[in-house]
């Protein structure tokens, strides 16, 4: 028995979102079906707007609803610092932990050779053109194998690439070990290292 | 930070999906930021289209692009056997296993008190104008409380309402028991005693 066309069409498109399987996309499917039209309508609506509503900030490169941002627009915010991130969501993140009263700036991505990712296909070059008056950049990419080849690449990049003196700001990178809650006991050889490393005086 | 309303709103349509959490709407989201605007269009028109291009079938309400569908349609299916499931999914997986050549009834749901959906919300009594000719009507909901409580029902009203002698078919209940590949040592109790209630002859 073959499924309706349009029942198939709609599976094979929530197939492709991420972590969304065959039998998972079947029964969203199915759960829309029971929607009122005008719901879905409402659904595909928004869909299409998604686009059309947002814009990459210039400077930043954050998805927003203005260009510049609305944090690059912020006068109150310090111009004196950048954090890097690899996503949008990272930027939310770090908001929300109300810890960095900077400015940021969004690869959209990290250096990923398995992948064909290298720095072209990254919002990584115009970071150079961001250094006026900085004295600290944070390198938040994530502390995975390509997050931290991207921080290694930065850091080279801008020692020698910067249109300021490299001495004149620091790069930093964002602190590794044991997450807040974890049991020492479980925690990874790596990160036992690394929180070793980054150990403080009290 | 905000993040862009046509961000938010999308986000809030992909959570009331079922098993969609806000993490992962906001994921999905953002995974669609990076696809090209056809391709969100596409989905969008695939969304519309779901209801506007599929139809319930008068007699057997499965999901269909025809009325009557193509299992209802099909003079080489057996006419005197009907299997009752609860979802057009159910149906798929029947006509997968390649076990079952009749006809189906497609309730769209199980008598649930507790969600408010009795006999009355179910495509379940125009089940007794379908019995002319009907020799056997296999019960297959789910070994759910809400399934069982369904079949007992659906027995009840046809011996009590049928258009036909209610001597002239008998209903039965899709077996239950250990399903191939388990293990018995971990089994429920209640699996195991249906499983030896069930069992039959070598």
């Amino acid at each position: 028995m073959k499924l309706p066309r349009a029942v198939q069409d709609l599976i094979e498109k929530f197939e492709k979102l991420p972590g969304v399987g065959p039998k998972s996309a079947q029964r969203l499917v199915f759960y829309l079906l029971h929607n009122p039209d005008y719901e879905l309508e409402d659904f595909a609506e928004k869909l299409t707007a998604l686009k059309k509503n947002t814009v990459l900030c210039d400077l930043c490169h954050n998805v927003s609803e203005h260009n510049p941002c609305s944090i690059c627009d912020d006068q109150n915010r310090e111009m004196q610092t950048i954090c890097v991130v690899e996503q949008p969501l990272d930027v939310i993140a770090i908001e929300k932990s109300n810890s960095f009263k900077g400015r940021y700036h969004v690869l959209h991505g990290s250096i990923a050779p398995l992948n064909n990712i290298g720095p072209d296909q990254l919002f990584l070059h115009d970071l150079s053109n961001r250094l006026e008056g900085v004295t600290e950049l944070i390198v938040a990419t994530n502390p995975t194998m390509e997050g931290e080849a991207t921080a290694l690449y930065i850091h080279e990049y801008l020692n020698n690439h910067s249109k300021v003196d490299s001495q004149s700001f620091s790069v930093t990178r964002i602190g590794h070990g044991l997450p807040i809650g974890a049991d020492i006991e479980y925690a990874d050889g790596v990160t036992l290292s690394r929180a070793l490393e980054g150990r403080r005086k009290l």
